[in-house]
């Protein structure tokens, strides 16, 4: 085979739309699939009303190989997808006992008992195969025409995982045998230049260049901009190309901004490095909020890097926590380079740690003034080598600016264990 | 009007198809426009690719008043929205100094000089409007037809969002003049009950009787389930509406478990139950991991309750910041009941705080064992009232884990400042 299944994700149910609920399984159904060389041409949202579900079902399969299903396999009233899944395929809903045993093993994990008039999950498309759910109580559904799969998983994000890997997966790879070839993203992260600078003044030539690799893509982050390139072919072809690639941005202006070959997740790599260097970090957290601390704990294994934070909204809490001087505050102000310092040093001593970074600043909407206005932040690092301070203006509104705060942190820890 | 005026969103980028980024804009579009009285009726996830962002526009305009796009209009080579509306609705792109104005006031504002043969933002499909872009450097477009409208927008979210307030909304309403009914989401959420229980079990009547004022929802949320009536109506059938909901659902079983009558977040909620009450609030996280306080902090005007967090996953920190006994740790364990009310009482006395909640549990994937599985968790809140603890076993994946540790643990100030 020479190019990669197509599949698309079809997300299921009103509450997508109306706001209420931020979608996560259309991102990582698009990882998991990526990751298994499946090509996702598209991902839709559409609501609970059985017209636009049928459509949308044949519509989609039209297109594709495969077509996933979120939502709407519960066993309340708003939940359509069965029904519709019988009536698309001209298949007669009934009630199976070989799901029904599924669906009691699933009711006996969770320590309940079912009652199937209550809920009936064993009511299925004749034909129909059942996918195991082993985190929830709705099994899946999967069927198979001669061109076309279409599997439907719960809306819940972690029963929608699983199975996707161990049922979705497999039945795959039985119909299609895995290809050695996938789809890769080879990508350079970059920070501190501006997308239209990176292509336009700094190095006008290098789009073309990357072209000659595969399909470029320019794709501003929170803070910096990866450049992807997009190659189809096995393991070997891909070491290559990710060699062509590097060849060509390190011959350009854009070497001196780069900060990672790959995708790697910032606070995975910071405790990657970390690690490394048997380093302990801690954070002392203000305008940043505990976001730093809850994005590297995020990350599995952190515990033996990451030590704790101390996250000192109120100025009595940075000094009575951290040990910053009183006398600073007042002198300098909360948002100060003096006391991002202080803060730093303050959480090394606390925490025992090798290395803190501080974060103070203005996330807005109040606060701001003209000397300082919203954006404004200060950092610190403290190790070994001393204390650094940096100062800085970010835009963005307030949970953007913690992030971004949160990054820009981050970015002075790897710099930092790069230094020690 | 009777009905709302209907608009799809069309998100256009490979990234979003990669999994490399977690799409935002069709969440935030979705509640803008709800508040607005327009009905959403899907978002799409389309690649950067000619002949089917053509379908695109064509399709979901044929359906709906509005089309909303996002992404594409840059200055790289990858974004194609604006060749692909030119040749969709027959308008040659030419140089227009109109749009030229717009881009250097951009520049100016961002301090930089524009190089218009380099970023060509300027080049422009005739007949279309040009919408301002106060927080980037694309302007946007509208085009308007008999029957639609058609609006593109940058896929950067603060500049998407401020661009539909600001811009696209005021176009929308001139041409549509604005309905003084609405679709409005009537909210009970509840807590302690699965899904199927409230339907099957303890309410088998409800959902019909719910049925009978608007659209029924059930929707499981990370912790609880929101039960949803959509009605459509002017402010005073929404008032009516929802003492009818709250009628029904109170004369059931379910009246026990409702938390919130509404969807504020629970962070907003706590936050405005401890300010009506002038009580402020710290926190003790281990397992939770600076993901509480970060919640906490997300909201605007969080300092005058939130006065921060000692996130200590080491047991050494625990120790050494929250004065928690290394007997107590040795006896116990650090995931103890034990554990979590001295880290409560150590932060109340740290912070000096009115009301401190503690989390310390396993979010795995490692740490579990037979007698403390992963999502084994304990919290514990200190008030003037003395402390309080509760052991708790959670399902999930570890981000999932955090997640609950910290809802449950903002649960338990919700009730506690209920006491107060």
């Amino acid at each position: 085979m020479n190019s990669p299944l197509k599949a698309h994700v079809l997300l299921i149910g009103n509450e997508l739309l109306s706001g209420r609920i931020a979608d996560t399984n259309g991102q990582s159904a698009a990882k998991i699939l990526m990751k298994n060389g499946i090509k996702l041409t598209g991902i839709s949202v559409i609501p609970d009303v059985p017209e636009i579900m049928i459509d949308a079902f044949r519509d989609r399969l039209n297109d594709n190989d495969i077509l996933i299903t979120s939502g709407g396999i519960g066993p309340t009233k708003d939940d359509l997808t069965k029904p519709m899944l019988a009536e698309c395929f001209n298949k007669k809903l009934i009630e199976r006992e070989d799901v029904a045993e599924i669906v009691r093993g699933n009711y006996t994990r969770f320590g309940r008992e079912w009652t199937p008039s209550l809920n009936s999950y064993h009511v299925f498309p004749e034909d129909f195969i059942a996918l195991k759910n082993e985190k929830g109580l709705a099994p899946g559904l999967a069927f198979f025409s001669d061109r076309n799969a279409i599997f439907s998983l719960p809306g819940v994000p972690r029963e929608l995982n699983i199975m996707l890997e161990e049922e979705v997966l497999p039945h795959i790879f039985k119909k299609w045998p895995k290809n050695a070839s996938h789809e890769y993203m080879l990508t350079c992260r970059t920070f501190g230049i501006p997308e239209e600078k990176i292509f336009g003044e700094l190095a006008p030539e290098l789009w073309d260049k990357l072209e000659k690799i595969g399909g470029v893509g320019s794709y501003p982050q929170i803070v910096g901009v990866d450049i992807v390139v997009t190659v189809f072919g096995d393991e070997k072809q891909r070491e290559l190309k990710f060699m062509e690639m590097k060849e060509v941005i390190l011959a350009s202006k854009i070497k001196d901004y780069i900060w990672q070959w790959g995708d790697l997740p910032l606070p995975e790599l910071v405790l990657q490095k970390a690690r490394e260097k048997k380093l302990t970090i801690a954070l002392a957290e203000s305008c940043s909020g505990g976001l730093s601390a809850s994005r590297l704990t995020d990350v599995a294994g952190s515990s033996d890097v990451f030590l704790g934070a101390a996250v000192t909204y109120a100025n009595s809490a940075k000094e009575s926590i951290l040990k910053v001087q009183s006398e600073t505050i007042k002198s300098f102000g909360a948002v100060s380079e003096e006391t991002a310092r202080e803060m730093a040093l303050g959480a090394r001593e606390l925490y025992r740690a090798d290395l803190t970074v501080s974060t103070t600043g203005i996330a807005g909407p109040g606060g701001g003034s003209p000397e300082k206005p919203v954006g404004t932040v200060c950092f610190a690092i403290a190790s070994k080598n001393g204390v650094k301070s940096e100062k800085h203006k970010f835009p963005g509104d307030r949970v953007r600016l913690k992030i971004r705060f949160s990054e820009y942190a981050l970015l002075m820890l790897l710099k930092e264990i790069d230094h020690l």
